[in-house]
């Protein structure tokens, strides 16, 4: 059985505590945020997700969805949950309130879509879609464009999709073929074929607005020929009535490895009417803004799960019994032990309870600082928070689903073959946690993304971002030895961390295949450390608690051991990535590809 | 597509070069074993893996097995597959020639053996398991048992099993409730319920004989109170003849996360007619002689799955087409250059690649040593290579599959977002391999066994016949230039290991959960150096024969590439896992087992 409660406690200690949200009460969108409201948004969105989402997940993986000539049924009792959820105002709590949305932090819808993701992944994927459209719209839309489509996308009563892939072009979308002919009413008439649309078509939504990528003949060649558009299914007539059915019709949907209950779907265009969005041959800017959203939320998916597969595998082990504490029987009464008395299942449990904690204070200091870099009234402070997005986004989508992914197959693993059978639910979780790896940009893209744009970007002024404050942390506790246990590990890979930056700098100079063969050790390596800084952060917190708050002393104890059992069991890896990543190219490119 | 060559040049060469198998034809089992026949052998199981399993694999898990009313019928095609494998006589390769079998080493079964779970893992489950109830029949049973049982099963005609796991006892078999009451007749009465059981049931063979643990009441308590008993489904009656329908029955089957080919049962024992095999209360001995063989072959398939996505990854990426090797389009005159130019894809095919060579290396290094221990004149020499096999059984068992499950996914991931849908076929490797590290105990056990029985066995014996070779093989080499690439590595890491080992006799010693802690990752330390270890093997034997085998010069060329890929982007890690392991049980378990 899958076992999710909303880890609310855990997110207000690092809003209030760690992060010190309050003290941005000054910043627009932050101004009503009292921490009473805050916490009755978590535990309205909490018990939406454990009441509604959870009991759905299991079912919905059963079920699938079905296609049926051009339609898409979604699994049973998705629709309610739907209709629940946008009334409840879920889908815009982060949008713009000119356009119906509830202006909230992003940091706070990132909490709550944590805990969305947590109990049905596949549930998420419908409105998650739509705030990457709803973005797009906002920042590159006429004001036209705005007033037509925002607020039935903000209020939930629209979906919208992001259309890139096409069965030649993943990751490299130059090679695009979906073609945008200008007509003479300012349209366009778009027709081409888009593969792996996540909500491409579904019955939860009376319109869906697609984002498209196409080609304007005669534009650029590759990448830089790229424009972006509306195509919505059924067009939009007097202000938000609809009219005709649009010429884009759903093909077919992928049956996958897992997410069963998210339709993924070909889409074809067939001079189907597109309004650009943004200008002609700047597609690309337009679609980033949507990407590193998903990005940053794709990466959000690994925490999700791993946390639930931690909850899962905690309690199946405080249950199942077998065997006996190898110190002597802990309940001497019973045939034999909870399997929790084992070592090598405590290992298993900690590394999840580690990762978890740890990358949802780092997701949160990263939302934290997208909200700093549209809503800060500095610019300066707006620039470096961006900056700080710009560097991690990578790191969050690479790491946390990587991570995430050998997270959830720890939470099988304690469930020994049990967690093989269905039932159980362990084996889903797997299932729907691969594609975080996959979609979104593969991981090795994201690595790219880190070593080759992100780190050289503007003379390595993102990497300040990241470096200063961990620098600065750690010599502030150098003298203090109750700390020492977590910032000289700390050290230590940060250390590892910088003389890895410098290898790269100075090789990738000279041939960049030595810069890319060590992309992926280098993006764990900064994943690690980044976590590990947060630990730090986690932990010189909770021994400040430990004292106010008496009455929670077990929660920050925890704290403690957690951040240990990080700092001396996961952190290490740094050590062995720096070796790796700084053997050269030459292990990785030497044999000629036909020997393969 | 899933991709699949049986590797035979490798095969030949670790057997004749490596592991000079043609100095050993003075032995028994041996004899006959010209380079030529094993070739042929090779050969011929390569064509029914590649042409009659590989065929059957993807529709086998689309269609997985279906239970009615007792029966299990296996996919389509899985009969003809058999009835051409048992005609082919591969199910006694290495069976002794007295029943039937071709009496061939050991280590030329397994090199099959992995052919057939790369192409066809659910499949290979129904002869695999009968492979285990023939050793333990042939160790333990009566002559008239022997001639009963195994010129059958030996032939292919009847199927075997294992029946150790009731519902609420998997790893703790003491609990186990399964009943044999003793009858006048010297047979036994059994009674109980078991789960998990491979091959069950299925409509392949005529009859399955199964081997089931059992307690016969008034016995010692907990696991010195087990017995082993022969149950047949049909009563043998006048020599081979088939009786009475005895009193078992499949109870349903499991729907599991992959091998939906296997039928994985729930077995119904009720007053079923059982012959004990070995004597009473003495079932563990003869169930640890089909656990360890199992457990061996169940190492193959992480290796063998392996193979297969390293093979399937290999084709995609040399016809897969996106972007521009970053050192200069490779092929200008095509859109784009196929995805094997890019480090980061390299780098996985060259990992699973690394792995899959070395592994195959140290599994028939240890399967000459299992032969080894069973047909060599000299005593000595027979309890030394049972020594080794003893110790590398856990260690092959929980590190392939361990890193086997890793090489599918990176098999997965080159496929990028293509590799997430069923038609590819790489989730199905990913969903297939993941049982591996479950089954035949969790990959925990292993590491507890090796921990807590294998290295403290004889004080230390079986270790020895590992380290003492790896010792040799160092200062065999210490001035030689050319190899010091391999051996400088390989030095350093058997240095970790040796640490890791002394670290955990001492600290073991005086608190248990101090090795438990530690076992996981001194289990994957052992793994990673035998791995070294085979590899700079490998290269020696390559470096010779570039120069007497100049027709053959890539193939020893490409393995002087992949061992310093895994000297330099592997072996590293048995930094930081030494580091990790020696951190202390206190991180482990200092929380309490409420606040999980």
């Amino acid at each position: 059985m899958q076992t999710y409660r909303a880890p609310v406690e855990d997110f207000r200690f690092i809003l209030h505590d760690v992060l010190k949200v309050d003290n941005y009460r000054n910043l627009p969108s932050f101004e009503e945020l009292a921490p009473d409201l805050i916490s009755a948004i978590f535990q309205e969105g909490a018990k939406f997700c454990e009441e509604q989402l959870l009991p759905l997940n299991a079912s919905a993986d059963a079920e699938g969805c079905r296609y049926e000539d051009g339609e898409v049924k979604t699994p049973s009792g998705f629709k309610e949950a739907y209709e629940t959820y946008i009334q409840g105002g879920w889908t815009g709590l982060a949008s713009d309130p000119e356009y119906g949305g509830q202006g909230l932090p992003r940091v706070i819808a990132g909490c709550i879509g944590e805990m969305m993701m947590s109990a049905n992944l596949s549930f998420s994927t419908y409105p998650g879609l739509s705030t990457g459209a709803v973005e797009a719209i906002h920042n590159h839309g006429s004001e036209q464009q705005k007033t037509t489509y925002l607020p039935n996308l903000i209020s939930g009563k629209w979906g919208g999709t992001m259309n890139l892939t096409e069965p030649h072009c993943g990751t490299d979308l130059g090679l695009m073929r979906t073609k945008a002919e200008p007509q003479s009413d300012d349209t366009y008439s778009i027709t081409g074929t888009k593969i792996f649309i996540t909500s491409g078509e579904h019955d939860l939504t009376e319109n869906i607005v697609h984002l498209v990528l196409a080609k304007v003949p005669g534009g650029p060649p590759g990448i830089r020929g790229v424009s972006l558009f509306i195509v919505p299914k059924f067009l939009v007539t007097d202000g938000d009535a609809l009219g005709e059915r649009n010429g884009v019709r759903c093909g077919s949907i992928e049956h996958k490895m897992g997410i069963n209950g998210s339709a993924t779907c070909v889409m074809n265009y067939e001079d189907a009417t597109g309004y650009l969005l943004g200008g002609e041959h700047k597609g690309m800017r337009a679609m980033f803004t949507m990407m590193n959203a998903a990005r940053l939320a794709v990466g959000i998916q690994g925490l999700a799960l791993s946390e639930t597969a931690y909850q899962s595998a905690a309690a199946y082990a405080k249950e199942r019994r077998q065997g006996r504490a190898l110190s002597g029987a802990k309940e001497p009464d019973e045939a034999a032990d909870p399997i929790i008395v084992h070592p090598d299942i405590r290992r298993m449990l900690m590394s999840m309870r580690a990762f978890n904690e740890g990358a949802r204070a780092l997701a949160m200091w990263v939302g934290l600082h997208l909200d700093f870099s549209t809503v800060h009234p500095d610019e300066r402070t707006r620039q470096d928070s961006e900056d700080l997005v710009a560097l991690l986004t990578p790191v969050i989508k690479a790491y946390f689903t990587d991570y995430g992914f050998e997270a959830v197959n720890m939470g099988l693993q304690c469930f020994g073959g049990a967690g093989y059978i269905q039932e159980t639910g362990m084996e889903q979780l797997v299932r729907d946690a691969r594609i975080s790896q996959v979609y979104e940009g593969a991981n090795g893209i994201q690595a790219l993304d880190l070593v080759g744009r992100k780190l050289p970007a503007h003379m390595g002024r993102s990497l300040r971002q990241f470096f200063h404050p961990v620098d600065q942390f750690i010599q502030k506790h150098a003298g203090d030895e109750d700390m020492r246990p977590y910032v000289a590990p700390l050290a230590k890979s940060f250390g590892r961390l910088q003389q890895a930056t410098l290898w790269i700098g100075e090789q990738g100079l000279s041939d960049p295949d030595q810069a890319a063969a060590a992309a992926s050790d280098y993006l764990r390596l900064m994943g690690l450390v980044a976590l590990g800084f947060m630990w730090a952060r986690i932990v010189e917190t909770a021994r400040q608690k430990l004292d106010e708050d008496v009455d929670n002393r077990e929660f920050y104890e925890a704290k403690l051991v957690t951040g240990r059992f990080f700092m001396e069991r996961m952190l290490p890896d740094t050590s062995s990535l720096l070796s790796k990543l700084t053997s050269g190219a030459a292990n990785v490119m030497a044999l000629d590809a036909a020997a393969f």
